[in-house]
């Protein structure tokens, strides 16, 4: 039976990756997309998550709208990575269809609610919905399967700050709250995601597919391509698809169990997430995090599955 | 008219003496209690504050609980301030009604946007359901009528920690979304508070009004009384019932427009709130703060309307 | 038998003004001045003590050169308040004669040392002299017989920040230092000196008398005077020259034992200096803190010795 | 010519390891050990200093005792790791020779004004000492020729606590008046000595020559292995005696041009440093920082020099 998903999202380029390999993965059931603010807008990513669906062929998979503002700290955007549109140089036509008419909060305690243990969360994003969520409903963190968290650094450094990774960074106080929910964790940091780059090479290959698919791929990771070069990175990394290897090719991963914690004093290390490798802080751990990937090995994966979805949407 | 408010309130001595106050006042109609965690946890909050309204027959104002723990931080209680039930020694009988069926987060915004600048808040607990329903609806900011805050020690000592009030250190960054929010706010702060002391000498000029109303204050203060003692005080602060003076008696407090902001740090300021007299941070106000109140005159005005409600229901 | 002080200090109008209030009491012997960044750079702080002793004829007293940067903190300067000379207005000739050729940290711990509980010091700028000294000699504590502090803002707003006055913000790794030696300490803070206020009825008063010491003190608060108005302030407030109270009129003060801290935490409340009036922190008095002072009769006193000053060094 | 180098210490038994490496090899000429508080007390650290000098036959070597506290923290020693002696089971007999009479921070000053840009300095303890000196003498910082810092964990995670390096940890105040003085830096955190570990089979190895030295390493060294298993480490890291490496055998590291930076901000991050591998500060590299080692190899220099060493002081 293919486990059951809600993708907590803000596309931006590798999300909207992220949602296609999903679709494509027959070990996934996609149940429903749930937006936040991050690397673009509440307003643009909702935008995007309905327009990639339909570019997908999905456009049955419900869209819900969530926060506008992190928890504490002020709003952050990201252009200059992934695109004023979020998904870089590919124009998305206008969504046929709308979000669901309620808040991606109460949505998530809603639908975890009515089916305890069966869904299983991947925050792509900020951690903003989900930590409101459980603060909204103390129910919440038992009645979800589990959490697969795209974020943090743990011994790798950031990317938005010497120590902070993007999506732990922009809304720290509800990485706290999601760590210490007690709901089992699994997280793919900065330290593994770096290791699972997209390249030129790869989009050539995928363009001997023709499908809009293909060619929105080609679109989205270009500037992608411009930002990593310009901070000598060789490719595009593959950071929310990678979520998505713990269902369809675990055995690619390296998983520890850690007891993480994020620093959200507001100081220099404002954001950084840490491990407590020699169990100095004496508390057990909090969640399992992937410390090692064969990254080549997933780029492959990724890659038939985006030609086989590809060839299943043909022009 | 009388000014529509809804009191948000961990009861609580003195919250307790606050309800009593609004149902006593002509200029205020008491809409609801919205319930936190704070000076016990939200279950005795919420029953104290469905017993207290049935004692005072005022059992139709509705009670609607709300968040069970702060923002970010752990939860907190101070039974030795209020006692194990939250209102001292007092036996309040359990009460008939119940709550409403509702969060108070999704409640304050359901109404607040029903009547858009009819309903003024009145938080006197931490700050927790202002602050996530003002991130959960980024409308309700400008809907409220304003809020008039308990909290806070401006240019006074804290008491939970040489720095912080009670409430705000409960939750310093719910503190911190509300006075970021552009909602209109009077802050009442220990610095007026502290002026504002019940002592014994009150008690025994209400007791010879024979009511369940006097019984109460008398036995819920006993526990205030003894713990003020034990820190020198002399009388058992009036924190809670000092923001309806903004209603029923401003002229008795001074108040001056400024910039607070709270430290949310983590460091040993957490909780802090403190204001820019000198204008080095450039910021505009946010806020009016009371600092300066003729505490003996707030009292008299206290000990009269709790004489008139308690004529109202005798034995 | 007059008290021995030696002044730590970053001269500064006010700092100027306590040299010669020390020069004009019997009660007092100055022993030395030692020289700090703050106001100003450490060369003109050195410059402008030489200079002034001289103009009051106390060329004799040894001027020793210090820290020439806070401790972690990088450099600040003040020049908006004491002009770029440090003293307003007012130009005072090159000095004739050289500090000592010690570094001041060296120069209190053999002065201190030599003569054990003989010798207090008033540091009236940043610590970072007397927190090197404590660090470099672990003796030196309980040699120095007191330090009378003029520094922070305990229940009073700041003045640099919101939170924190001068003196503890350039420094307050230092004060932490100082604050923890267990060297008994006298600290004057800005609740204090705030209401000790020279105005311009004053300076017209003391110009009745013909003297460089008069004219100097008239050019030198006149930057005083101007930044004092432009924060609505009413005069420039005597900081420095009221450590001296305690010596020569202790009865003007209300002084508190207390346990006091600062925050070093490089956050919001950076220098904030606090007390734990409540106990919260179980921690024992570290201070005896100055919290009331009939301001008046300060300033009446503070007139009087300029008088007597100024007669003594006629033109 | 060989490197003159002086070496400021806590000894420590990689710290007594580094001395003896320093003095089997001809690349170096060991000017100085100034002691410090860190791994054991100042009076400890001076005693053992003086002692394995004498050990090696190297009693000419000036001690120098400096530093009792850190800066701003509290004292915290680490016996668990160094035993109570501080070189784990090893007995020293107590030393002929007495430290030279003077503060190690005004010995680090003179030494180095008297002969700019000869002496390199190598801390492999806290860095109070150093940065005391930098503070006091601000000629210090162009006239020292460089330094080499046993400190930090820049990927890596800490060894004290989840962050933190025990050196840096120790005095994070000191750190960072240090990486910030314009002194040309070379670090070799634990990202690099972690992987530099002397193993049982190596004290066999040494062993085979009879020499109070290589008895002296066993005995040492056990504490170390003992306290290495305890975390499911596999020997003892020479973190001490890798900062020779940068003499001996720098073809064995790679080093980065990096702006590091360490929090001290009291924090769950204190004592945390991180580089800015991507120059999201756009501030300068501040220092070159050991990355990475070819740890093996090292190790087998150090075997050899130590062999020879003791055959140099036989039984």
């Amino acid at each position: 039976m293919p486990k059951r998903i809600i993708i907590d999202t803000d596309p931006g380029i590798d999300d909207a990756l992220a949602f296609l390999l999903a679709l494509a993965s027959p070990e996934i059931k996609l149940e429903a997309l749930t937006t936040t603010q991050g690397n673009v807008t509440l307003e643009t990513a909702t935008r995007n998550a309905l327009a990639i669906l339909e570019l997908a062929q999905a456009g049955g998979v419900p869209v819900v709208a969530g926060s506008v503002v992190p928890l504490v700290q002020p709003l952050r955007a990201s252009a200059h990575v992934h695109g004023q549109s979020g998904v870089g140089n590919a124009k998305l036509p206008d969504p046929k269809n709308k979000p669901v008419e309620q808040h991606a909060v109460d949505y998530l305690i809603e639908r975890v609610l009515a089916e305890p243990n069966e869904l299983s969360i991947f925050p792509i994003g900020p951690l903003t919905n989900i930590a409101m969520a459980i603060r909204k409903e103390p129910k919440l963190a038992k009645a979800v399967k589990e959490l697969v968290i795209m974020g943090g650094a743990v011994l790798e450094h950031g990317n938005v700050t010497p120590q902070a990774e993007f999506n732990i960074y922009v809304d720290p106080h509800a990485a706290h709250i999601v760590f210490h929910s007690g709901i089992p964790i699994t997280l793919i940091p900065l330290d593994v995601t770096h290791k699972c780059l997209l390249k030129p090479i790869h989009i050539n290959r995928l363009l001997q597919v023709n499908s809009p698919i293909t060619r929105f791929i080609k679109s989205a990771v270009e500037t992608c391509f411009a930002h990593s070069k310009s901070y000598g990175g060789e490719g595009c990394a593959m950071h929310d698809p990678l979520t998505l290897a713990t269902v369809i090719a675990p055995e690619l991963l390296t998983l520890k169990e850690l007891y993480v914690e994020v620093d959200h004093s507001s100081g220099v290390s404002m954001g950084k997430t840490f491990g407590d490798f020699l169990g100095t802080t004496n508390k057990p751990a909090n969640m399992k995090v992937a410390l090692q990937v064969r990254g080549d090995e997933f780029i492959e994966v990724f890659i038939q599955r985006m030609e086989s979805l590809a060839k299943s949407i043909p022009e």
